[in-house]
């Protein structure tokens, strides 16, 4: 049994994160993005099926090759982000599941059956992205998730050829506390959103 | 700037976090639910929308309405767990967003446009989804998800009249490490499922 983590870690992973608009000029280093990437590999997927792909989009060239299909509101801030996550979801990850979900023959659940490779690898890579900001969090780092962009561009752009398809894309660095940053907006109250029955 | 969390903190909410299959027998009380909700909530959405819903069902009564509509794996350890959250997806959210986002109208980005209602509501939902998995985990609880039950029969009884649709169940409580908890399964390394462009 775990104790709850710190105040401040609760700060840091909820309380206080923010979604970040602008970025200070520190560099994120490939090896935070392996330790980024180590972390949330770990968060739970149906069958271990973990159908996230993740781009870091870090270098300059790369930069020029996604800023055509970013929203015009999203061209700045991710062009001087250190780093801008594309987090996708590969709709064959199910032929993956002989490693993933060694003790039972799990590819033959999804091949052919295109509605629920469509529902579990959108549920599941969505999950993971999530586990992604998390552990961007936990690691100091600060996000930007954005789902402004055109899909299909970006596909073409960096997945050709394969069944993978962009979810949604994160910017990530230091975030800038002193520009940009709107202020928290309301959530929905507990009993707007849940029930206890 | 924040630092990395102290690996003991990273141990609990991803490398040494595990799916549970069996269940200490310790109540999770409402003020946990509550504190849970009231930390997940502030995790990111698109333009704040947070579609999530969620029961958490505790009571034997409310148990025994879920039981039917579980897979036969999923019974005995839900039927065990302290609470369990169905997580669901209000695809109506979008009526929430001139509380949620009130510096734009918002809500007539999603009226009538129901391809965008979907993925929207689909991604965000899942997302929020997982920041529950983390909160949960962060305050020192375990948790064990499942997508295997019936959607439309958990709809028809606990969100009849709504547009909310379950996404999926999280078992939540003290996991016991003795009973049913299986190997960590492989993950795919860094270079299966990402690169650094």
């Amino acid at each position: 049994m775990s104790a709850p983590l710190t105040d401040a870690s609760l700060d840091q992973l909820f309380l206080k994160a923010r979604t970040y608009n602008a970025w200070l000029p520190k560099e994120v280093t490939d090896e935070q993005l392996h330790r980024l990437y180590d972390l949330a590999k770990f968060g739970p997927t149906a069958a271990n099926s973990s159908p996230m792909r993740v781009v870091f989009v870090k270098s300059q060239d790369a930069k020029q090759r996604l800023k055509p299909y970013l929203s015009e509101t999203n061209v700045e801030k991710t062009m001087q982000a250190p780093v801008t996550a594309i987090v996708a979801t590969d709709f064959a990850f199910y032929e993956h599941l002989p490693k993933l979900f060694p003790h039972a023959d799990a590819r033959v659940w999804f091949v052919g059956n295109e509605p629920m490779i469509q529902s579990s690898g959108t549920r599941n890579g969505s999950l993971q992205g999530a586990y992604l900001i998390m552990a961007a969090r936990a690691l100091g780092l600060d996000c930007g998730p954005m789902s402004g962009f055109d899909q299909a561009g970006v596909d073409a752009e960096f997945f050709a050829g394969t069944q993978v398809k962009s979810n949604f894309l994160v910017n990530i660095g230091y975030g800038d506390p002193d520009k940009n940053l709107f202020e928290r907006l309301p959530r929905l109250d507990f009993d707007e959103a849940a029930r206890i029955a």
